[in-house]
């Protein structure tokens, strides 16, 4: 395995990013498309979100399927509309599996997202997620203190909590999107979302999502599934995350709690067509 | 392993299948005595669904154990009510504590239900699940495509999703049923069941249950939970198919989306009673 | 492997056990530190309840951090506030990463919590639970078939249910507490927690948390968590299941089935104030 050197090159001081030109209206149509095609997402995740993740790609309309034994799970990267690898719980089994199906992702042109969950001071998931990012994800999602890491920029945080603002990861995230090609978005009160040359901010969610479990996890999933659609990537991240944060605003209006919050959530990724996805986003 | 050569010599042409003489009043009280007796459900079920699967276990009255572990798998499953062997997710060491409840399971006589998911174009699972079936396992319940694949029919769909209808797996469901003596659930709108000689339809359900992970899957555990009491196994399946069905249908009535749906499906599998079972099933 | 022999010398047939003198007003303190610290709880539990656990900690204001890899479990066990080892399903992997974290932990003086689950007639679990116990954890809970198996005084049950009452278990559990210098919670109707020379019981709970997979699973994890608070490890164990049985209580008030309960015990969890928390708690 070679270190982590990125192609820093594009990088400049004085270089200026423009914040992209999304609109709601250019976003929403991309969550028609999702219902239309219902995208078969290949999830290699950890064993503690799932269920839940299932159940968010499920909602949203798309088709979860968690393909992550070897010798499947390269086989089906090929067929997959897309793969999200999360590194939560990465035992040798599924280690194995993910290489195998980033291998074959990028072989067969599926789409694939990496979430480095709780890279840093870990050391088998960190190993792993290094490798990973070699091969050039499509997407990076993750936590500011994960991306700082994945950069060689921080040490981690503590699990999947990160009390880091995404701008303090933003320098971070520019340089794994030049130096590895992909588009990375940063979870957290304002998301960021970034290929290096524009970025757009998601001024939606709410912290019921961070008293969930898997909160973060299944937005991984839920990127992959638009990542498939037809379009650029960078929109299809942004149309992911800003559906995702619009549909828990409007789960938390009624909830009492984060048990009522969760099933309200899975009711309204369910129900929120694209008018009311673009009604409520607020892109900064 | 032998290759898979079901007994056909009792299928031919001319051979009427005749409807099941079965009746609400007749399954109800299965419902009754499920409660009572609370039976042992050794599931060795996948990553996605255990937790749901021993919930709808708990909720409807029985009692759940997910020993899945070389060593303990083959003697739980002498003690256990029943046994369900669900290939979702199948790990080297969960293929191994298969094989050894299966072979624990026939030669103590409990009965054990194989679930082949997502058989078909992947490997590891489609060799485990023809060297299962050739075990002769009492019940199989799948989607029309997974009981295609399993009977050579078929290549298989794309994981637990299936579009085709019950009927179209119907020859191949009786191939399985008279080849290897078990009772075979095929799952969609209209669930069909037959052990090759009778057969019947049900006419319960909601599509919500397609809308939350583990819908058909957590169906396998509860069949195996029916198949341990008394009376006839295909009673038994047609039972658990009915029940759950109509607890769907409840719950659903009072939903506003797939979170709130699995939520008062479980209330519903907790609340419903034989009557209102015997009342609500419709039996084609 | 040294058989077990607990060192008994400090029992005596006529020693009297003082009933803790612990009331509302002194536990009530310790959910209210709880929520200030948010202690990291790591969790090596099994596949069934890792979801629900990592809510039950998020919700009643912990955070949960499910590493459970060799190579990980180690090292996190030095930073973690507190540790949870939970036996049910003990595969391979995870019985190595369990014996790190314990050594780890251990050497650390991070605080740790056995819960060996349904050990007895399973002989990979029972096996692992004997070392673990010899390496002396802080907290051991289980129900009273469990209790008394570590003890080497019953056979166990089946599986995580149990219809001993817990004072069935009460001699074993003061068995264990003196031979390993542990507290020990015996969960049922009325709970008990004993470490040999005082005890508490709890009055406290509903049914419907026996009806939810998972529902000791996640006791033993939020006992972790309040084991990692300042103060005796005996009144932090209490203030732990005398929450836990509080908030679902309040959520049994509203609910219509587990379904329903198991939402509701999350928002309790999360809403129920230290105030509250003393008003209903009810020692014995």
């Amino acid at each position: 395995m070679k270190p982590v050197e990125p192609d820093l090159s594009q990088i400049s001081e004085g270089m200026s990013r423009l914040n992209a030109r999304l609109s709601p209206q250019s976003l929403a149509p991309l969550l028609a498309q999702l219902r239309e095609r219902a995208p078969l997402v290949q999830c290699l995740t950890n064993s503690v979100v799932t269920n839940f993740t299932a159940n968010v790609l499920l909602a949203a309309g798309a088709a979860p399927a968690m393909v992550d034994v070897p010798g499947e799970a390269g086989p089906f990267a090929r067929i997959a509309g897309a793969v999200l690898l999360n590194l939560g719980t990465p035992h040798a089994e599924q280690r194995e599996a993910m290489v195998e199906a980033a291998e074959a992702a990028t072989d067969a042109g599926t789409p694939w997202v990496l979430d480095p969950v709780a890279i840093g001071t870990l050391a088998v998931r960190t190993g792993l997620a290094r490798k990973l990012v070699e091969m050039r994800p499509t997407v990076i999602r993750g936590n500011p203190s994960e991306i700082k890491a994945l950069a060689g920029m921080g040490s981690g945080g503590r699990g999947t909590d990160s009390t880091d603002s995404p701008d303090s990861a933003a320098e971070a995230g520019r340089h794994l999107a030049l130096g590895y090609g992909a588009v990375v978005a940063i979870s957290g009160p304002v998301d960021l979302i970034t290929d290096g040359h524009q970025e757009v901010r998601l001024d939606n969610g709410h912290p019921y999502l961070t008293r969930v479990t898997g909160g973060g996890c299944a937005l991984g999933a839920l990127i992959a599934a638009f990542a498939s659609l037809d379009g650029e990537v960078f929109s299809a991240v942004t149309a992911a995350c800003g559906f995702y944060a619009v549909a828990a605003e409007l789960a938390a209006a009624g909830a009492t709690g984060p048990g009522s919050f969760q099933s309200a959530f899975l009711d309204r990724l369910h129900s929120t067509g694209p008018a009311q996805f673009g009604e409520g986003l607020r892109l900064l």
